[in-house]
């Protein structure tokens, strides 16, 4: 089949971001063509992350893309935070009014999405490479790429660019046209799989004088824990048996709880970076999710911001194509910031909360001590961090 | 009158926490001797603080030294927020279940402390000068000073330091038995009084990109103001009219409120430090207020740690006097610290979420307006705020 030459949105970028829009303007009516660089495997198996609020997966569900999530999707009403050898539960439901999280790999997510769009979707083209994007002050944008050997072309009213922090049509922009924020973290996560059945029902984020760890899981077999390194850390350097004791330290905890063991299947080091893109519009170019704005992992938010992102621009382009109005894409980056920003003070606050940086002296430390104190003590400061980690209301 | 030369209770600094501790002994028929480095004048007239907690005022009402606060002292229920030219107010007490702050001077404070003790209180002693402390680790400690050009000796059974950070007290104990933390901030605050009723009938914290300012006041005619300024800066070198210009824009907010200027009586440059001590006893010694800890000023802790503190200290020395346990006091260092520890990361919270610092990238000025959002959007946000800000329960 010949790749149509031109669409409404041409969605550049395959990811959950881009596969959820296409799903959503495709149920609008509204044209869009999907271009993704890598092939499918590579795009079904990336490992990234692994919590849906209750927005993600109402979004998900409204577009008929859960019918897998909800049969396999594990449902959390809360997580676990560790110091001190303490522990302290976070309730979801009860703190937020009854918003919980699910527990289901994005490669998961990104596998419904790229079944539901081959079997009755807009086109979605793998391995198509974005050469250029031109065009973006005029009605008519034009995206350049490449595809099975052959240079090609799609002129649009509107490119969407869901194709994360590294991707290119953010670099469309003049230069001096959009205004960056960014923040690297002094360290770095250490993220294995490993073949074993999770050592906890819930999640827990663990402050440690060793460092932060993260218990979390992929399914009721498979356990995916992370550890606080140095960045630049080698993975390579690190025996199975040191991660595990390494881990076992970390989450001690007074009582008779137990880390279980086994064999570690994957295994990376992942750097740490807040950045948001102001604004999140140039022109007829529209930016969404990573290729907008990175939080660090800790709290979870970079799927889900990306899903709400899309959300919000999915009825924009439905209000457009009903009415005319152009005001819900006028307002598209105000609207979302609000929330970027929101997300990005909560995964920093996560963050700093919970890791030992090589710059703290103990004054530090005693805070964050002190606050995760405060989190056991105080039913708004809980509420506060439920509130947040179950996620905020879209749009 | 000779001094006396044995009492139960020698506490060091006639600031408001060895004055209120002095009383509360009294009422609880326990001896004890004030010895006050300076002059009566100088310790009425040093402007410190001026916000008391609800915890605070109820415990001077307790021991009877809150007649002329009840009468002169501004009842507050709430402050306001300024920030990006908005504004949002904290209710204090329909956040906290009722909880409320007055506007009442510490140098009126301790005039009124002064008064009480002077008229039917233990010993009070002004221009003694101690110059060493001595046998904390025995029975009967034994302090050393000079009164009216003669050097003179208290024996006791506890030596409290209420002799703030540069106190004599916390430097007899010996090297590597406290253990001490520490911050410094990139910047001071720049206070001045004014002959002017204040402009608003509430505090004004004010986050701006020129830096944090604070409006507030001493009295419905005198209004006390303080703006952010660098390390160093001299404040002889602000002409009056450059410090309401700099007031004025930093406290901008959209509709029409209007900074009132006023001849300006007094100004002074204030560090900002954090600062504990752990623990806050060592032997026979105890430590108290700031010579236990420092907080900056943002937030208006300093002196009601120094309140909970000898209330706290107050109770266990009744409970040795009726009892003959030492329990209260054994525990009084732990019971404290959870305070002081709470209070220190509120301190540091509300500093570094209103001021601008100099390695500040935007990033970290987008979180500080990301959470001065939320507090405006979120109850619990501002509920957090409000209880700390009015002030938790002593003990």
């Amino acid at each position: 089949m010949t790749p149509p030459t031109h669409t409404t949105v041409a969605v550049v970028g395959g990811g959950p971001a881009g596969l959820l829009l296409a799903r959503l303007l495709h149920q609008a009516g509204i044209d869009c063509v999907v271009l993704e660089h890598r092939d499918r495997t590579y795009v079904e198996q990336r490992q990234r992350a692994g919590i849906l609020e209750q927005g993600t997966v109402d979004a998900l569900r409204a577009c008929g893309a859960a019918e897998r999530l909800d049969r396999e999707g594990l449902v959390h009403d809360g997580v676990e935070l560790r110091w001190n050898r303490r522990s302290h539960r976070i309730d979801f439901p009860s703190l937020t009014g009854g918003r919980r999280v699910w527990v289901y790999a994005q490669t998961e997510v990104v596998k419904d999405l790229v079944a539901l769009q081959l079997a009755d979707g807009p086109p979605l083209l793998f391995k198509a490479e974005v050469t250029a994007v031109t065009g973006a002050d005029t009605e008519h944008p034009v995206v350049q790429y490449t595809h099975q050997g052959r240079s090609r072309t799609l002129t649009c009213d509107y490119v969407v660019g869901c194709d994360g922090f590294h991707g290119v049509v953010r670099k469309a922009v003049p230069e001096g046209q959009l205004q960056t924020f960014e923040r690297v973290y002094p360290y770095s996560w250490f993220g294995v799989l490993a073949d074993i059945p999770p050592s906890c029902d819930e999640l827990i984020y663990a402050h440690s004088p060793r460092g932060f760890a993260l218990h979390s899981m992929r399914s009721p077999t498979v356990s995916r824990l992370y550890l606080q390194v140095p960045n630049g850390t080698d993975p390579a350097t690190w025996s199975d048996k040191q991660i595990w004791d390494e881990l076992e330290e970390r989450f001690a905890v007074d009582g008779d709880w137990k880390l279980r063991r086994g064999p570690i299947t994957q295994r990376a080091v992942l750097p740490m970076r807040s950045f948001v893109t102001e604004p999140m519009r140039w022109g007829r170019i529209l930016l969404a999710g990573d290729a907008a704005h990175i939080v660090p992992p800790t709290g979870a938010k970079g799927l889900n911001l990306a899903v709400s992102d899309v959300v919000v621009l999915a009825r924009a382009f439905t209000e457009r194509a009903s009415t005319g109005s152009t005001a819900g894409l006028n307002a598209y980056s105000d609207t979302c910031l609000q929330r970027v920003w929101r997300a990005e003070h909560f995964s920093w606050f996560m963050t700093t909360t919970t890791h030992t940086a090589p710059e703290h002296s103990g004054f530090e430390t005693r805070l964050q001590l002190a606050y995760l104190d405060r989190i056991a003590a105080s039913s708004h400061a809980a509420a506060e961090l439920a509130e947040n980690y179950a996620g905020l209301p879209i749009g």
